[in-house]
């Protein structure tokens, strides 16, 4: 990668953006007043090369991130005039589904060019989404080195270290001198992004310990490399989670570290750039998945795209309010009799929805950060029971007290109270309770943890407050 | 800080979370058998012993995962067997509210011992929780240039770079040689963590370029440091957000970058540690605002903290609820006509609530990443508005026609259909228009958004329903 040549980042950033925009909006304007052209020598051919321009004195990361805030026609006018070199780091950069409209746009020749240029783990990244035989094409072209790692990057999971590992480590024996390790990396010409630490192998690729950077920097050059390493550094797995990984860099401010194999032997490097993704993925997961959105969507993605991606939440979501409208009609002969029941129920129902999801958010939150065990369930769930109590003698006081105003009718305003408070003790121990579950069956507990709990205050709110109006007021 | 020595990072912390448990259960079994005591040759004073020694042991950000998952009580006993010189580092990794519970422990003496530890940036940081005479004695036992700098942190906002930037550059002259480089270097003795770069300045301070350690490492060292430094880096301003410098980061993997005045001259530097953190507390804050919690909760608060970190947003929501209630009590007469209406109508808010929220999930995502314009408004709303009509007659039909079955009423059936097609397209306009209008106003779209939404298709589908209902069937 190049050195980046930006100022003010963000600023210079939407700067270009906004020249971009423009660009497109006067190819547009000529298209629309003297015919589509994109022939040599038109009026739309000089706005394409000054397009052009600006697109190519771009990091492929913002270019990257103009292609994501482009509408898809435009999106492809600016994707044509990237230059071949970049298409693989731009590929890398953006999101999966603006991904799949840029490879669409692409014949297996551009693919397989653009590809060309990317290391090892990249190209194991971008595999999946390809078409199989450009996959076998790519792969025949390597060594057999680069083969075995691309195929075993391509054995993990998505969410393993394995996958996202690099293999662009620097070595060193622990016997020579740090003199030789200077002499040595002068060599190597280029030295690798995220370089903090090299590490030390034995002859047969066993890690022994990392040599930092900054000891190496800092020590007499005479020093043999076994004095000075870190010999008990942070290592990880293939096999293990990658978000386990990031919040060990997290945690430990790390910037590279080595992965071995259970034997000990080195097989990759994780970098913090990496772990940053994952960071960043994991929370935007969280986010989409709590909304009911499967994935990250392309916003200007097409409409049936975005059904596509809506329609299974949406599906049990009607699912549980269908549940919650049969409860209803259960004491539909009550509602008859006394109609201010349908409209105090819905606010029974949305406090005790809102009040569950600010509790089963806390706990959710805590149990990825794996601060929160099964065990403690006694100690919280008093807790929570304990705000829940209050605030439905609170809450449920002040709408209690409104609707016996209201109705001018007393006892209406104690079930009010009542019901509130019941349900929001409900609330409070399916919002413990939903996620404790979740884990205990080795589940994710932030997956559909709303839907679940709105459903619960739903269609219990509603069961509970037409369960006491029928009981004492009719 | 020192070299962590943690082999699989992940689970060794957990055995050791698991021990300080089993420690302090039995610390409990044997106060509650043999009374309470701490003193010399008791049997808890063994226990303790042990205790410590395993804390002992432990990186400061792992002491302080630690904390976070125990118990008030549990965490104090824990918090007790820290040695000192660790305090302010912990105190800086532990969440504000878990922070809070620590100082409240501490008197003054031993709050400024730890603080003493820290770096002035790490001062800087923690000051506004300290007690204003702790801030004061500890200011005053700076030097001038030290004294300076932690006022110069003060005084910018929390979200600024000026605020997080710290002051561990080491600069050097473009007309010096590498090998004289190489040489200050080694007389330092110990560099910075994260030192990826050196800040190349003139006589006057004004940055010039940066000296990437990859090149001091690979090139002659005879050559110059301007022939090899990169002379157009990315850089900051103090005044800058750090959301956006965090992006930048982020695209431009960096590891550190220097912060400088608008004059050009070099204030401070910006690590990826800080950067990761702003991150993650950034996607925290969106997941915690989007459920009504003010802030990143304590899970072991006591009931009235918890109170008061979620009381404003149940207040909000009780008062839209109030709003719902009433528009439905407009429609009381129809309702007490046809009580089928009070059981169907939570179907057509509630999957209008649900579809809303996808959308403004999806649209205040974009937002935050910068991509999305109040310009593309159109383009967008005809998309979402699409999704919506689909939709609407898709679940609009099934559940008319469940509706339809269920009841034996035709037009009841065609009804729902109508109004859940309205009350989505409903959804789909509120969910662009709402955050695009908040950031027109210079407003936070994510803040409330869900609430807002919500309030929106929770009275907009009663008023539909009931509407549609009494016009066409009553």
């Amino acid at each position: 990668m190049t050195e980046v040549e930006v100022k003010k980042p963000q600023e210079r950033l939407q700067e270009r953006f906004t020249q971009v925009v423009n660009s497109l909006q006067r190819l547009h304007v000529i298209d629309e007043s003297q015919g589509y052209s994109r022939e040599p020598g038109s009026a739309q051919e000089q706005v394409l090369a000054e397009l052009q321009q600006t697109v190519t004195e771009l990091h492929s990361a913002d270019i990257a991130f103009i292609l994501e805030g482009l509408p898809l026609d435009e999106r492809l006018t600016v994707w044509q005039l990237v230059r071949v070199e970049s298409d693989g780091d731009i590929l890398l950069e953006v999101s999966d589904a603006v991904r799949e409209t840029l490879l669409a746009d692409m014949d297996d020749h551009e693919i397989i060019a653009a590809a060309k240029e990317l290391d090892v783990d990249e190209l194991a990244e971008l595999a999946p989404e390809l078409p199989h035989d450009v996959v076998y094409e790519l792969i025949e072209a390597l060594d057999a080195q680069q083969r075995d790692r691309v195929r075993s990057a391509l054995s993990y999971e998505e969410d393993q270290v394995g996958s996202i590992m690099d293999y662009e480590m620097v070595t060193v024996r622990d016997d020579v001198a740090l003199e030789v390790v200077l002499r040595y990396l002068r060599r190597l010409k280029e030295l690798p992004d995220h370089l903090d630490k090299l590490f030390v192998v034995d002859h047969e690729g066993y890690l022994k310990g990392v040599l930092p950077i900054k000891r190496l920097l800092v020590n007499d050059p005479e020093k043999k490399v076994a004095e000075i390493m870190a010999d008990d550094p942070v290592t990880f797995h293939p096999d293990e989670d990658s978000a386990d990984a990031a919040q060990a860099f997290e945690r430990y401010d790390l910037i590279s570290a080595p992965v071995i194999e259970k034997s000990g032997r080195l097989v990759g490097r994780l970098t913090i750039d990496e772990m940053v993704d994952v960071i960043r993925e994991e929370s935007e997961e969280e986010v989409l998945s709590r909304a009911g959105l499967r994935e990250e969507e392309d916003i200007f993605a097409s409409v049936w795209k975005s059904i596509a991606n809506r329609w299974a939440w949406l599906a049990i979501n009607l699912i549980t309010a269908f549940v919650a409208s049969r409860v209803i009609g259960l004491f539909e002969h009550s509602i008859e009799k006394l109609v201010a029941l349908a409209a105090l129920m819905p606010i029974v129902a949305g406090i005790g929805g809102n009040s569950g999801n600010q509790t089963i958010t806390m706990i959710v939150r805590a149990m990825a950060l794996e601060q929160l065990s099964t065990g403690n369930t006694n100690r919280l769930l008093r807790k929570e029971l304990g705000v829940a109590f209050i605030n439905g003698i609170i809450w449920g006081g002040v709408i209690g007290v409104v609707a016996w105003l209201l109705y001018d009718y007393f006892a209406l305003g104690m079930v009010m109270i009542a019901a509130m408070t019941l349900n929001l003790l409900l609330a409070a121990m399916m919002g413990v309770l939903i996620p404790m579950t979740m884990v205990r069956l080795g589940r994710d507990p932030a997956l559909g943890s709303s839907v679940l709990i709105t459903a619960m205050t739903d269609s219990g709110g509603f069961f509970i407050f037409l369960g006491l109006a029928t009981m004492f007021l009719l």
